[in-house]
C-alpha cells in the first residue's frame, strides 16, 4: 500500500468533509454535524487558521471503491495549559475501514507528532470513546495514557442555551 | 464585595501566576507547574496569542491577606470541532478560597461566555476534576453536561517521550 501524508490543500476540502461524515454516521452522530466545505475552508485557510489538518493520499490504483485518492484525516489545533505550556489536540483521527491495518493511522499521528515537536508542544492530547476497543487499543501502544481514568478528569460542556443565558446582563 | 471583571494586562503577569500556582497546590500538582510568568507573557500577549485570560479585580481596600487585588482568573483558547465549528476552551477557573461565594466564579465564566458568543462559539468545555464536588455542583448549576459521563468520552495523553519516538523516521 502506497501513500503520502501531507498537510491538506484547499482541492481537499470536499474529500475531507466526506470522511468527517462517514466518521460521524460510525458513531451514529450523523445529525450532529452542523460544519460544511464553506465553513471548513474559512477556518482552515485563513492566515491565523484556527486548526490543521493531514491527509492520506493513496496512489491512483488504490483508490477507494468510491474512487476518493484522500482515505485518513487528522485534525489538530493548538491548546494551552497553564501549568505544561502549549499542547496540541488531536481532534479526529478517522482511516476508511477498507483501509486500516496499513499504518496509515500510525503515519498519521507520527506526522502530527512532528507537528507538535515543531509547535514546541510537551503533549498531544485527543479524545477516544471508551467503547471504541480497538482505537483504545491502538493509543496506548503508541504509549497513550487514560488522562480521565488517571486523573478522573472529566470532560464537560455548557452548550449554547446555556452560554446565551450566561451571557446575559442580569446573570452579571 | 465589589469587583470588576476585565481581561488581563501585562501588569497582571505575577498575580495571575501565583494563582495559577496558587490553584496547582490545591490540587497537589504543584511540581508541574513547567510555566513562567515570562512565557504566559510570550503566549498570551503576541498577536495571534495562544489563549485569553480574564481577572477578576477587587478594589483596594477588600484585597487578599497577601495584599493582592487579582483574586480570580478564568483562561480560556479557541478549539475547533469538525462537527459543530468553533468551542471555546475553558483551561482553568480558579477563585482564590476566601473569595469564594461571592457570585465571583460566575461572573468570569458569564464573561467567558460573551467571549464564546462573540467568538461564534456553539459551546463551551472545560476539564472538571471528579473529586472536586463543589465545582462539580457549580458547573451543573450553570448547566454544565458531563461528556465524559454522557458520550463515553476519555481524555488521553501522549507525553513528550512518546511524541519524541512517535516523530523518528523509523516509525514511519
Amino acid at each position: 500500500m502506497s501513500y503520502i501524508i501531507r498537510p491538506w490543500a484547499l482541492e481537499d476540502l470536499k474529500a475531507v468533509m466526506r470522511l468527517v461524515r462517514e466518521s460521524a454516521s460510525l458513531h451514529k452522530a450523523l445529525d450532529q454535524v452542523k460544519t460544511t466545505p464553506e465553513i471548513l475552508r474559512d477556518e482552515g485557510f485563513r492566515k491565523d487558521a484556527t486548526f490543521g489538518c493531514l491527509v492520506a493520499e493513496v496512489s491512483p490504483e488504490q483508490r477507494s471503491k468510491e474512487g476518493d485518492a484522500i482515505v485518513a484525516y487528522q485534525f489538530h489545533y493548538l491548546t494551552y495549559c497553564t501549568w505544561d505550556g502549549r499542547i496540541l489536540f488531536g481532534e479526529d483521527l478517522y482511516v476508511q475501514p477498507e483501509f486500516r491495518g496499513k499504518g496509515i493511522g500510525s503515519s498519521l499521528l507520527a506526522t502530527a507528532a512532528k507537528v507538535a515537536l515543531a509547535k514546541r508542544c510537551s503533549q498531544i492530547r485527543f479524545i477516544s470513546a471508551a467503547w471504541n476497543q480497538p482505537a483504545t487499543d491502538f493509543y496506548a501502544k503508541l504509549g497513550a495514557l487514560n488522562v480521565t481514568i488517571r486523573n478522573s478528569w472529566n470532560l464537560c460542556s455548557i452548550e449554547e442555551e446555556h452560554i446565551r443565558r450566561l451571557a446575559e446582563p442580569a446573570t452579571e
